[in-house]
């Protein structure tokens, strides 16, 4: 399941700004996880990272659409389970006329798919991580926060 | 962010709950959804499939256990973004004590961990999918259910 050396020391917190930076910047797919009255949710989505913020797309009538109108706390996941990176925050609804256009552009390129081209069905999420934590194995759990409230530790 | 040809027809649902089937059992790692007063929670962890439920392991004091405890239902997620294995389902706590030795070796030889060794800290989950959806991209969204209430639809 993984590609890393068995027994690798831990990454110190430079280092795992830097890969976490790296990976939200590479990075394509992500998973979201919100909550409502039918339990947890799951699902896998694309994302376009501009520096700050992650924007995501869903329909309106999914399950984490509905989810984040009443709550909007999200945990989202990037990377693989060895190698992950972790966000917390709070998803903000964005109606799609509402995007700046330069960003829907971006968004498309970048993930393949322009829900504006969808009839309405879609809406936008904004995402600003208020909490990031990066690790691999289990030495590396103490010493994952890499951002607390909205700021990067390194 | 994908190995599969673009444009693949999508699979029938004989060969989803195939190709289901084969991931739970060849896989190792998965994403833990939980939800609770802090709102969502999501970790990877590993588990051992014996066929019909999914054993994971946790520290009583993560919040994926201390959600679980209050509120079992889980939805999980085996495989990349784009092949994709969701399992809704309720965890049921387990002391180590109460799990058979035979299942605890298993556990331990498929993880690589062994949770009994850690001085009673952890906690087992068991989890009996109730509902099972696979999909890699877009046009497989229908048809995704592979299970309902706990049973294989084909």
């Amino acid at each position: 399941m993984t590609d890393l050396p068995d027994g690798a020391p831990p990454r110190g917190l430079e280092e795992r700004v830097r890969d976490a930076r790296g990976l939200l910047e590479s990075g394509v797919d992500l998973w979201v996880a919100t909550s409502g009255p039918a339990g947890p949710h799951l699902v896998p989505l694309s994302y376009l990272w501009d520096g700050s913020t992650l924007l995501l797309a869903t329909a309106r009538t999914s399950a984490t659409a509905r989810n984040v109108l009443a709550d909007g706390r999200v945990r989202l996941a990037l990377g693989r389970t060895r190698d992950v990176v972790m966000v917390d925050g709070t998803a903000i609804p964005v109606d799609l006329a509402d995007l700046p256009t330069g960003t829907g552009d971006a968004f498309a390129a970048r993930t393949g798919f322009d829900p504006r081209e969808l009839g309405g069905r879609y809406v936008y999420l904004q995402v600003r991580p208020r909490r990031l934590q990066a690790w691999r194995e289990e030495n590396e759990i103490a010493g994952r926060d890499v951002m607390r409230d909205g700021r990067w530790l390194a």
